[in-house]
């Protein structure tokens, strides 16, 4: 099979990237190298050293015998994206190719409209450009469970039935995002459902709960391995709180520490993804996927980090902060999840297994982390007034509103 | 009070405008004259002739000896909208400033992401704008009925209740729309949404149906009217009819023609945004409200258009064309209304009454309509091969698919 993975430089690009070469796949792959870039904007960089795209793409030779086809671009381009998928022509295409981040979304109006128009208008050029060239071809694209919000009812898989007011229909389950990132993934969803249903083109839309880890089964070599963030903007819950247990900071839930996610570690992230690749949906249809492996609070995470932390003599304190998000601190949560079974995947790793390895990974990495101490400790303190007065990245309006985002997704 | 028009020079923001000025509020208007060059574009014109805004400004003196604030100005363009509303401090802000064509936003990548591009990032300036300068201010934001698409169960006005597996909800109405543009509103509803709830705006969220009519009662002189578009692009599916009926050309609805959709009149539409602007929301609260007065057949139009034609003696044919589009031609549609009866709004005009006033209005202006006969006929022919190869307007990939859309709202 002939795949594309857009966004391949990134903490799960990458990993698919390397999946899909070694289960014997031609991969095509492009990148805007905008994480990077991004990451050093707010004063941090990956935990895990990472090599350039040129030494990456010589290691999957050395490694695998494979050849990587990378080309350098950005989606906002329709020439870039017209051209490459005329080249490459991919059976299945992979985007990852989004600004990711909920905080970096929040962080002013030049950071809210990035996002909308880098994830919205990417995505719009991308689907035009598969029309153009590759109509046939599968979309596999990156949502959040985040889109979905936390309403008081179980979480469809895309769709459920509904009865209201005497008469019934199967409808789209109501998004309720709480960032301009997550909603930006939400219009991303409502668009392509449209191409899907006007030009039957094929498309899978995961969304997927925040992932956590530091390698995969394919990181054969200390050098293939993934980018791992962990500042307040680019950092994702479980891996942070592992950083601050290892840097020896304490561990800040937000409030009672009750914000439910649904977890899936970086292993079985890429293996639930490389599945739906190698196994598409029927040709013209849009396949709506919830992936993740166990739902747990934000304060269970903490309390497994401090555990396993204290077990490898890092002496880890929980120090709870109050929540400067607009979120339930409580709520229900419950997420269906059938395509994924029904496909025979069943998650094999799990938190409290993972993050002594995780651990006991970053600590390799100490000096990296605390030579970033600033950036991982806007999270610590920007409850306070001080991460307001020390950071340009929250405008003062917003922070007059107490509102900022740790990324959970 | 001070009221702001954004996109004053529209069909329904010159009217409003007009009825702000009439109930003596201050009212600012901005515009970018978009409008009038798509529709030039599409080699067509307003079916009744408007003047400039220069001299719009001056009849507005004369007529209500009241000053209107009048800025050219673009919402893609922060600066500009940030400025005016810091200079204007408005208490409520009617959004207009959006592409409203649905075929239009088909046409190709271009107008798609165009579309996206104007509408969506227009309305994150504009929310951002607000925050910074006039907080407490309401926005009054044209939506669209057809945002809901054609669901098997009551359209409710915004949220519903529901039971899902046991468990209840109140859930926004899942979206179902059917073009790009539509598609775009429903990304503005959902940023604004969010907002609301992350700044504590305030807003209204009308989800309006596809408006018809010639005139409003504040238009007491001919030079006060607002544009008429009647092209393929540009105009609406009764609007069209009309215009079809008196430049000599049959009308044209897609197949059985049961594809049905709430209609208003201009001046009942007008009435109930203004009554909408003078009694907001709660502070920090969203209002969805859905507003039209009649649901009708697109085939029910025509036979009616038909009829009040046939009595002015113009000869009316219909010629029903095989539908284009990707929709239901027969299908349920109830759509709730409570917020505007709440208000005590009921429309006084209705669309059997109201096509005779438009014949005639139109019947002076069949000069302009038959030199413009190309633009009209464009939907006659549009489910043809001639349209297809005349027009540059329809990508060839949509036509081999047989997509295009006519506006019905």
């Amino acid at each position: 099979m002939k795949v594309m993975v857009l966004g391949a430089d990134g903490y799960l690009g990458w990993p698919l990237a390397l999946r899909m070469v070694a289960h014997g796949h031609e991969v095509s792959a492009a990148d805007n190298f905008y994480t990077r870039k991004a990451v050093e904007e707010v004063g941090s960089w990956s935990a895990i050293p990472i090599p350039s795209m040129e030494e990456r793409v010589k290691l999957v030779k050395e490694v695998f015998g494979a050849d990587l086809v990378f080309k350098e671009g950005d989606l906002r381009d329709y020439s870039f994206i017209s051209k490459f998928l005329e080249e490459q022509k991919p059976d299945a295409i992979i985007d990852f190719a989004e600004q990711r981040s909920a905080p970096y979304s929040q962080i002013d109006i030049d950071h809210a409209v990035f996002t909308m128009e880098n994830n919205v208008i990417g995505t719009m050029n991308l689907l035009y450009a598969m029309k153009e060239h590759v109509p046939s071809a599968h979309l596999l694209k990156m949502g959040t469970l985040g889109e979905y919000g936390t309403p008081n009812v179980d979480i469809a898989e895309g769709h459920f039935e509904v009865e209201y007011h005497g008469r019934k229909d199967r409808l789209p389950f109501p998004r309720q995002a709480g960032s301009w990132y997550h909603w930006s993934k939400v219009h991303d969803s409502n668009n392509i459902s449209f191409a899907v249903k006007i030009w039957g083109l094929t498309a899978t839309d995961v969304h997927q709960g925040p992932v956590y880890g530091t390698r995969t089964d394919d990181m054969r070599d200390e050098l293939l391995r993934t980018r791992f963030d962990f500042d307040e903007v680019w950092g994702t819950v479980l891996n942070r709180y592992c950083v601050e247990a290892v840097a020896g900071l304490p561990l800040t839930p937000y409030g009672e520490g009750g914000q439910t996610r649904g977890f899936i570690s970086l292993e079985d992230s890429i293996t639930a993804l490389a599945l739906l690749l190698e196994k598409p949906p029927e040709q013209g249809t849009m396949r709506v996927v919830n992936q993740y492996a166990e739902s747990k609070s934000v304060m269970e995470l903490a309390q497994m980090v401090k555990e396993a932390g204290d077990r490898l003599g890092l002496d880890v304190q929980i120090r709870p902060v109050p929540d400067p998000r607009v979120e339930a601190q409580r709520h229900y949560y419950n997420v269906e999840r059938h395509v994924l079974p029904a496909l025979g995947f069943y998650p094999k790793h799990n938190v409290r297994d993972e993050i002594p390895a995780m651990l006991t990974d970053l600590m390799k990495y100490r000096d990296r982390l605390v030579e970033k101490r600033e950036a991982i400790l806007l999270a610590g303190s920007k409850a306070g007034v001080e991460w307001r007065k020390t950071s340009s990245l929250l405008p003062r309006k917003a922070a007059a509103r107490g509102f900022t985002q740790r990324s959970t997704t």
